[in-house]
């Protein structure tokens, strides 16, 4: 078995340099998130946005559809990039929609982005009232066609709702548990054992707002923690999602906090104080450090085998079982 | 070698009844129109009847990618639908849809439906003007990803710039020999002979207006027809595409005819005293009458081998070459 390296949640300020820091840190695949408030039309011109990337780095990159392009891409020294959305805009009012991004490769759908949408709760709202009418049926939809539920930015009881209604395993591409560190973006203890339980994923995210201590996290801290979700959730299903935003200037986040939905500011997990993205850990800059993580683990005692499902066999298994359609 | 059939043009107001047509006339693929006017967005539309076609008849039909999956359908004795587009509009201003539409199965596509468009110059427009600076650039792009260029609602000088510019072989998939019936719509010899040498395809249309006598035209004189362009383009170069727009209420040729381009009522191929569909010919009713045409070549002196490629295996050679990536 291939000892796959996938970060599962990126959002970077995309260039020739980082996609050869992807290659340069031995990275198979990355889940690259092309929407956060955009509409359909908006998001097509970024497909457009990687199409260009795809045709220009060719021997870099390619975009990938299935699990086994991940194994091409390892074949041909390249990083395969899935697409995903931090929201369901994309698809606006219509559920049609589901099927025609599966033709484009989105392969990763939040239900929610912080805020309320047209199927489930944010994490930011005051009342989660669960999936909505037309959240039943497109996590349905989701389902059939192979498009991942995930619930990195939605409500308790909206994840909970979601875990079990949908047939298929979902994920939380990027997030930590809440035990280690009390963020709103973290996940309780219940919402981590009922995704274990379902066989759904966990990425670790090393964005500084979900880690202990912010942007001063230690390695072995965040180690730690990963070995300590492992005892709870089971080491088959927890994987990376840095949540690397590499590159962006701030006022990416403010979009990403802000999009179109208030005049006004909202910091998110910020603040005024603390507006714009927040300098990452020194032992996580690029996507040369991946591997820093796997090494990290292994000092704290995990196995070989143990550490390559957490750095990429776990999402190899989960896309060769979540990217088809229902069986 | 299998004796593939395919119609390489309908726009019939589809049906559960019409798909088992296809099925009983053991056609195993045919490229349907999905636009004629509509934006990117209402393409999309079309995009989505069709996947509920799919997904409500998988006995029946399912969608076309590549000349393999007419053989697909052949074995599983169902029909392959293969998208198309009868004019430029739904990729807008935007040449970056191009690759899109390819990979959301769009596998031909008009320069222009009868007026100039950005890209090139309608057959009834009084002066053809050629390729714009735009058109060239598409035609480049649809040639790099395999989306095959198709001049039949063109002028002339259009349609030799096309033949000319284009580094792959285009189509026109449903006219006729303007010596044979002198329709604007039908093709000079000059016209074919360059697309014979330059590996193009002829498709043979039985929409009346299109034809000597209109709706009664004989079968015999259709199937003459053939055999006289076979002779004049080679064999190899000439298939069918009926143009069947099978039970479609008058207000469809009227939406071909207008669009949104003008308040006013255009009357295209008809008049005011003859506005609507056309009857078809008594020969040519529904997709179960499609062998008669091979019947009526085999009558009139064609040999197996030759009808079998008339019938679909031109198509199919077309097919394999033309829908993946330029080599």
């Amino acid at each position: 078995m291939t000892n796959f390296r996938i970060d599962n949640l990126q959002y970077a300020n995309w260039s020739e340099k980082i996609f050869r820091q992807m290659r340069e840190g031995g990275i198979d695949a990355v889940h690259v998130t092309i929407a956060y408030h955009e509409t359909f039309r908006e998001t097509i011109l970024q497909v457009e946005r990687w199409n260009r990337y795809f045709e220009q780095f060719p021997d870099l990159i390619f975009q990938g559809f299935t699990a086994e392009d991940v194994q091409v891409a390892r074949d041909t020294d390249r990083t395969a990039i899935f697409f995903g959305f931090q929201n369901p805009s994309p698809i606006e009012d219509d559920i049609g929609l589901v099927e025609v991004w599966h033709r484009l490769g989105a392969r990763f759908m939040q239900l929610t982005y912080n805020n309320q949408s047209l199927l489930a709760t944010g994490c930011y709202e005051e009342d989660d009232t669960g999936l909505t009418r037309m959240g039943h049926e497109v996590v349905a939809e989701m389902n059939r066609v192979g498009l991942v539920v995930d619930m990195s930015h939605s409500g308790e009881r909206s994840t909970l709702e979601a875990i079990e209604y949908s047939t298929r395993p979902i994920a939380i591409t990027h997030a930590n548990p809440y035990s280690w560190h009390a963020a709103l973006r973290n996940k309780s203890d219940t919402v981590l054992k009922a995704l274990g339980q379902s066989g759904g994923m966990l990425g670790f995210s090393i964005y500084p707002h979900h880690l202990e201590g912010g942007s001063d996290c230690t390695l072995d801290s965040f180690c730690q923690m990963i070995i300590d979700t492992a005892s709870q959730m089971g080491i088959d299903n927890i994987g990376i999602g840095t949540d690397l935003c590499q590159d962006q200037p701030d006022s990416v986040v403010e979009w990403m906090r802000v999009g179109r939905w208030t005049k006004g500011i909202d910091y998110g997990e910020g603040s005024a104080s603390n507006a714009g993205f927040p300098p990452m850990p020194t032992w996580y800059q690029d996507n040369r450090h991946f591997n820093t993580i796997g090494d990290g683990l292994g000092r704290l005692g995990m196995t070989d085998v143990e550490v390559n499902k957490v750095m990429g066999g776990n999402w190899y298994r989960f896309y060769q079982n979540s990217f088809g359609p229902a069986r």
